[in-house]
């Protein structure tokens, strides 16, 4: 089977092990190595309080671009830990760089978990020399790795997308994980790229913000952002291409690839939402423009009695339309129209008669679509819900003790 | 006893009744009746998709001022009717001042439950008729119209504040109904207050929209708002006191009274919210502005982890920390401190050791309150907001159906 792990990528090879923070024993140490160096983009959090992980990631990528290695733990965040979390995701880059001969500068840390502990350096410490002793290009390390950043996450979450460039064949693979406190920005907490595609810094990182406002930033589970969310893309160059400029085609079907494999590891993620049973997407038509197209669509996607109406397979459109009218965007109620799927449930301001059991069965499905025609304008967008239930609450009445 | 009902000020009668809207056969209309005449105000949803109820309220609200009856109705809220729910609000007033001697113009109507539904007429009609034969002055013809304005609510709501000035005693007493979908623009579902002060229209519209910012509108259950949100002020000036101005003891006095009795319905709302156990009140510090302080306080109270966390008595900080970093207001890092009532769980910018046991003592009582400094200013705001439990997710799972 060909391989579909972050490994599949030439140049990259892979970690994941157990290092104890975890009290379950699962895996929580996770190392991504490019040994002959990769060029980095990322996107972060825009929760003003950031991990200290997230502020070194950024230093760091910032730098040259040139980076050697990824070093992400899950079951602590190292947030609001104080003076010493930023010693400590320093101290995690310097560990990893002692070990694969590189600069402390080349490697990206990324942390998730729980706030406000310190993390157990120790343990730590001794994992990344486990992981750098580990490391395999193979699909199980990359599978590891997967695993290795999972906190309330019921399975790895990985994909990987195909494409020949003048003759070269190109690989872009992922891996993500969820699975609580996403909101549409940087719907992402901790997300992985890989690719042996040979670009410069500039379009790597272009191409990053596009994938990522097109598929993560369009998924919201419970309209958080957490301290420490971060999309990391690293190129190793090994498929030989020329790097292009933003015009010509290897660019554009690499946008393609990673918008599409980006949208796959979203679904991946919105499926496995802490206590969530179903998606759906929400498709807004006729808005007066697409910022009112794209909060619109968010609104409604993050309303908790829409969640709840979904969960409950239940047709309520008068909380659609509740929630499109609370949403601060310009409609017209004699030509608002509502769709589930194909079947129309509001037409131009008036309830219409439709089959209760069969809009049962479309909300019934693992994902749907709410089309809303506002009657405005000509403008679009999209974002991805997930339906709000019982066990979310659970999760997250008793998480921290 | 002492009447603690909407029945409490000179010169109003009430009345609540079942007209079979609500299949189980509970109270389904109320009516309100001040024979004299009074001042009305009143302040509604900033929802785009209003309740035709609302449309009517606001246009005869806002003609002389001078009202005679309130029609209310709960199980439906005649929202997203089509062209048949402008028609039925308007027949629901002119049924209402058939039978009390009085012009359409004169009745208020306000509708709650669910949206999408043609209102009964003939159950309505028939219902005002039985309802204008038993208005009575009594506290308990006054506890049941609460009662017939509940939805969710599992009791009804019922406050009174009585002050005197220049010699006369003035009463102002109010009814409130819950309990889901209530954000902080307008959280009020629907609130009838009445008074036998004299005032002129203009200060009675700015009391009212004064007590409803500093009280209905800092509580947040859902950040949701809904189609028919309505809150009326009726004055019927029986006191016999002299009009006063803005600046004068009588209007302070009224004010201070109705901020005190509609903060009064806002927490007895707030602890019979859908599914809720507790509540809690979130106060920012130190915040570059009031909009910051209050959008803050705004964004702790409504987020879904802390939710869930008071929910378990769980003193997760971190989460409260991780919420006032996305509610895009500045901030401190190594000056935010944050404390449950007294004891102190971080401080400028680090954990502290606390006595956990103590922190779930304080999480678990009905109301507590998290305090947030942010270091950057002087200006503070606050707001409400309850557990999220699972009950909240059973309840609106299946409401429609």
């Amino acid at each position: 089977m060909a391989n579909s792990s972050i490994t599949a990528a030439q140049g990259f090879e892979a970690a994941g092990i157990s290092c104890g923070i975890k009290q379950s024993g699962h895996l929580d140490l996770g190392l991504i190595s490019c040994p002959t160096g990769a060029m980095a983009a990322a996107v972060f959090t825009t929760n003003r309080i950031t991990s200290p992980a997230v502020d070194v990631c950024r230093d760091h990528a910032g730098g040259s671009g040139r980076v050697k290695a990824v070093i992400a733990n899950s079951g602590n965040a190292n947030a609001c830990t104080g003076r010493s979390g930023r010693k400590d995701a320093l101290a995690m880059c310097r560990e990893t760089a002692l070990h694969l001969d590189g600069q402390t500068e080349e490697v990206l840390p990324a942390s998730t978990g729980i706030i406000g502990k310190p993390l157990p350096m120790s343990k730590v410490r001794q994992g990344i020399g486990v992981a750098a002793r580990t490391l395999s290009p193979s699909a199980k390390a990359g599978l590891q790795f997967a695993r290795a950043i999972m906190t309330t996450d019921t399975r790895p979450k990985q994909a990987v997308r195909r494409f020949t460039v003048s003759g070269r064949d190109i690989t872009v693979a992922g891996t993500i994980k969820g699975a609580g406190m996403i909101g549409p920005n940087m719907a992402t907490t901790l997300c992985f790229l890989t690719t042996d595609l040979a670009m410069h810094q500039s379009l790597l990182g272009r191409a990053l913000r596009t994938a990522v406002g097109a598929s993560l930033n369009k998924l919201t589970v419970d309209g958080h952002q957490s301290t420490n969310d971060t999309a990391i893309l690293l190129a190793s160059g090994l498929a030989g291409n020329r790097a292009s400029t933003a015009q010509q085609p290897a660019y554009r079907c690499f946008v393609a690839a990673l918008v599409s494999l980006c949208d796959d590891l979203t679904r991946q993620m919105a499926l496995d939402a802490e206590g969530a049973t179903r998606m759906f997407k929400v498709v807004v038509t006729g808005a007066a423009s697409q910022r009112e197209a794209a909060r619109g669509a968010r609104a409604v996607a993050g309303y908790d009695l829409v969640k709840c109406a979904v969960h409950g397979a239940d047709p309520n459109w008068g909380r659609i339309l509740c929630a499109i009218g609370s949403a601060g965007v310009q409609l017209r109620l004699d030509r608002l129209t509502c769709k589930l799927d194909k079947l129309t449930v509001f037409r131009r301001g008036g309830p219409c008669k439709f089959d209760i059991k069969e809009a049962r069965r479309i909300i019934s499905r693992k994902e749907h679509t709410i089309f809303i025609e506002l009657g405005v304008g000509s403008h679009r967008d999209f974002c991805y819900g997930v339906d709000l239930s019982e066990e979310y609450v659970a999760i997250n009445a008793d998480y921290h003790t």
